[in-house]
């Protein structure tokens, strides 16, 4: 049995794609651009990795991005009053926090500070409640990526049972609240199981699309998964590799081997989900710009 | 097999006592009462026998209530302006608009004019988002008052599963919200079904804790439940009972008398999750005025 790889490479890139052709459109309209500020607090090298990954996205698509970098010495305080800032910006349609922040920040409270219309990593409580309701707001990007990567594929959701191993509020509860939804490409019957979960292993089995989103590499194995069920890996974890040049290599929470061997479609780690959450994050941008110039327009 | 009916009246008095006294030793130390806002618009018969309910249960425990009544030609303008009023009011803790509204008022919109801090409902986007990521916020009425009928008889939640249907804005998905959550009496592991699920019969013959919220009269059936498992119905139906004096009835979203022939412990309906919405508003608006006297305090 050949198995179908739901490759998110392949997915960003034609969704970047889309996403500068409009930008140029709208541009010879209008002469305007979106602008995404991209704030990093302190030094965390994996951050800065994603910061890099995030401007460079922006620069493919034709989004500004503007870069604020603060030390963790000039404090809370400091951050707040360049939210405040940037809440007021025009030329800034979204606003990117980095997380995590620095030992003595709130994080909490300075989401809550992003006004909720540049929220585009979607994590202000204002954007989850709204999507949750079914309202428009901004969806979080990595769940909203594993909702485009199986629209592409014409993955069928309607009424099937979508199991989401895994209850964080940056994939688990999102993915829930999206694919839930009496909404095109969602309406799935929606179970989120956790560490709590008595019976596991039937739940999972009982899954026509698995979503693992745990953080424990390989958690997912053949037998817990239903032959031909698709399987969505959320998964990001580095584990020693001697032979790799890094010195570790980054593999998902499902055993792919022997999964892939028994599951319908499946998301490789990396490539799959991966490269939707920043593509995700350009859409959202794009979307909340589109709205500030029909706001002007009016 | 004698079957344990959870008896929402008996659990809402007893909520309900254990409230009016602590208003009182509130009252003792400060002098102060929570108050309640009651804003009806038009007279709807069934609003009206509800907002009298509210005033009742208000009067019971010590709550001042405050009613408000606009004729839906007054319009939206003068609902908002209330609200800005009652937002404002230092002697309100609690404002509860009495939906529906009339045709011709944007519902969401009043909603979210609502300060989330006296949003006792529970229906505010920041409340909604808030409790969905596990954060303090105001849960909505009904399903936190299943949650604590659950928890008043030691019904076993952590760890198992719990299957919804029926997934409205102020049952379904709210509590999911609450018992998915890592924390005292939740824990579980939840599935939300609706009209679109596909194989209904084996999710609903999965559940430990099968909870009916779909609005259809004698929907669930004894086929579609596991010997033993809780069975929670919220469905509140009229139906026509020529032989009752009002000429209707009142009847669940569950077939009472096949499914408790092989269930655990089943709420009845009336007596079951319905007095224990009106309980939790009362306990909502109570945690308001604690939290009001704490930073008048401050």
């Amino acid at each position: 049995m050949v198995t179908t790889v739901l490759d998110g490479k392949v997915v960003s890139e034609a969704m970047l794609q889309s996403l500068a052709q409009h930008i140029r459109t709208i541009h010879l309209q209008t002469e305007r651009d979106p602008g995404l500020a991209v704030v990093l607090v302190g030094d965390n090298p994996a951050s800065r990795v994603y910061v890099e990954a995030k401007k460079k996205a922006c620069a493919k698509v034709g989004i500004n991005s503007f870069d604020y970098r603060l030390a963790p010495e000039e404090g809370e305080g400091a951050l707040i009053d360049l939210i405040s800032h940037l809440n007021a910006d025009p030329d800034i349609h979204g606003i990117l926090v980095q997380l995590p922040l620095p030992n003595g920040f709130d994080q909490q409270k300075i989401i809550e500070l992003i006004n909720p219309s540049k929220d585009v990593d979607g994590f202000h409580p204002m954007n989850v409640g709204r999507v949750w309701q079914g309202l428009p707001g901004f969806k979080s990007c990595t769940p909203y990526g594993v909702f485009e990567l199986l629209r592409y594929y014409d993955v069928p959701v309607e009424g099937k049972h979508v199991v989401i191993i895994g209850r964080s509020n940056i994939v688990g509860k999102p993915l829930a609240s999206i694919l839930v939804q009496r909404a095109a490409g969602a309406n799935a019957t929606v179970t989120i199981c956790h560490s709590k979960s008595e019976n596991l292993l039937k739940l999972t089995q009982s899954a026509d699309i698995l979503v693992a989103a745990i953080g424990v590499p390989g958690f997912v194995t053949a037998d817990m998964v239903r032959p031909g069920a698709v399987v969505v890996d959320v998964g990001i974890n580095r584990v020693e590799d001697s032979a790799a040049k890094s010195g570790y290599r980054v593999v998902g929470d499902v055993d792919f081997k022997s999964v892939s061997a028994v599951c319908g479609p499946i998301t490789p780690v990396p490539g799959g989900v991966g490269p939707m959450t920043i593509a995700m994050l350009m859409k959202n941008t794009v979307e909340s710009f589109e709205r500030h110039i029909a706001e002007v327009n009016k």
